[in-house]
């Protein structure tokens, strides 16, 4: 290993794809990014992606050395390389290793892995997770992913798409999912959980709150965060629901892979105490005995760096570390 | 490796321990039985199995070499070595593999781990999970015990306590558990469950039954797969409602790793098709779209031998063979 070796990673995402080169260190030069294009075929963002990546390597220090291409996609499957039908992208299921193959020396490793499982990477590798063997990272977007990490292993599962337990079910007969069941987590516990929530509170209750003069759609995370700091109502009951149904169903993770740290990231992660504190009550109080107080509940530990770029490159970072 | 090693497998349980000599291919010698005796301690226990062990040995053929001795016992942690405030034994905490140590050479690796774990690695080395690298084990016996497989290594977690799908809740506010908490899976989902069950069924309903004649504690998973068989209504419901709680809950399972087969083993896992059937039903029908029928619902593979043992001994013989 060198201090020169430096790896691609790459964050494709349903509207903007970014990337940067990547040092053992995670130190990360060169970030820039380039419209996804959902809309045309996948080889295109991959000459793209090919072209882009070629120039800001062109500018950086001849004393790099390129080891590898890390990449995180939604729905991407590990083992075959392949993006199969995310919903953000008209893409069906695609070999993104493979198109990029094309451009790439075989003596370049490429690996692919879905978002949530990068992300848990780059924790280990640079985050919050150092030095952990046993840990869940779970990231609070649009939807609720998460990666699960034991005895410092991935958990990829047989066909290579482990890591859902955005659809585990948190209320039976609840609230209808994107994936056509119903009450699964993540219409609770994520961005768009959260402005259900709040829409729930708005038609049950009274109280005179901000939230009233926002339409369903210009709500986010960030709104309803901002107004609950302000004491909106509300707002605040909402993010106690959410942190109560969420901190329950991550006392049932828990009894899974008996993880060290529960780290929690993504947008409505940023609420930071607002979010954490019913989180880690509810879980608390209801975790099994043998595991009570032996778990953290952490945010990111990567504040200053690129998330997604840099669990991208943990994906290459991390076979270089435990092949030596 | 040689054809003439074996290792000492044994099952402490309750009531009685059990132990015998396995080879490589989970043949079993000179099986045999001891009581437990909970009420005395552990150290008596100790003493006592080794001397029928030394016993037993001695009747072997010379030719075997004892390699290993493998134990499954309840609330034990594979990394102390530790059987941890098991209810049916009056231990506190104790250290199993320490006492035994007194009475074997450094040389003879002695390892310790539950009961479930145990049978999960007996499937994988000599039953219905061969060849698989990702799988989990559910034992429904008194409780629900489980045991957890990812890329071929069994999940500790960072205690050693992991896999403890039994106390993930069910049904949220349910029945009391064992535990402390409501609605645990085990609650709805053993041989205790099922009994609890048909009480409920019986209060709720008017339907003749077998049920009837039996009292709470004169009732177990036998006496009511017997009924169901024979078409007793209340009987056969009980199952009907067991097997789908116990398949949704397994749905849910099925996001955390993904596994390519559950195996239910254990007391009540012997009612067969009126217990999987049901069971696999509520899977399937809630199972998400990317992992529906990748799943399989399998029996145990050891039908003639016996699981405890096997799987004890399976501790020892999966270590000697991963560092081959």
């Amino acid at each position: 290993m060198s201090k020169s070796w430096v790896v691609l990673g790459v964050d494709i995402g349903g509207t903007t794809t970014k990337f940067g080169f990547v040092d053992m260190y995670g130190k990360c030069y060169n970030e820039t990014s380039l419209p996804t294009r959902a809309d045309e075929p996948a080889e295109f963002l991959v000459e793209r992606l090919h072209q882009a990546a070629e120039s800001q390597w062109d500018a950086l220090d001849e004393e790099f050395q390129l080891v590898g291409i890390g990449i995180g996609a939604p729905n991407a499957n590990f083992y075959k390389g392949t993006v199969e039908n995310p919903p953000n992208l008209k893409w069906g299921v695609v070999n993104i290793v493979d198109l990029l193959r094309k451009f790439y020396d075989e003596e370049i490793p490429i690996k692919l892995t879905n978002d949530a499982n990068a992300a848990a990477l780059g924790e280990m590798q640079f985050g919050a997770a150092q030095g952990m063997k046993d840990f869940i990272v779970i990231t609070l977007g649009t939807g609720l992913g998460s990666g699960i990490v034991v005895n410092g292993e991935m958990v990829y599962g047989h066909d290579g798409f482990a890591g859902e337990i955005g659809h585990t079910v948190a209320i039976r007969n609840g609230r209808a999912c994107g994936c056509g069941r119903k009450g699964c987590l993540e219409t609770y516990a994520s961005a768009s959980g959260i402005r259900r929530t709040v829409m729930e509170l708005l038609a049950e209750k009274t109280e005179p709150s901000e939230m009233r003069s926002i339409s369903f759609s210009e709500m986010n995370g960030k709104v309803i965060a901002d107004a609950a700091k302000k004491g909106d109502p509300i707002a605040w009951e909402a993010f106690q629901k959410t942190g109560k149904t969420l901190g329950l169903a991550l006392s049932d993770a828990i009894n899974y892979t008996s993880p060290e740290a529960i780290i929690m990231i993504g947008g409505l992660a940023q609420a930071g105490d607002l979010l954490f504190k019913p989180t880690k009550e509810a879980m608390d109080a209801n975790t099994l005995n043998i595991f009570k107080g032996k778990v953290k509940l952490l945010p990111s530990g990567l504040k200053n760096g690129n998330i997604a770029i840099l669990g991208a490159a943990a994906l290459i970072w991390h076979e270089i570390l435990i092949s030596e």
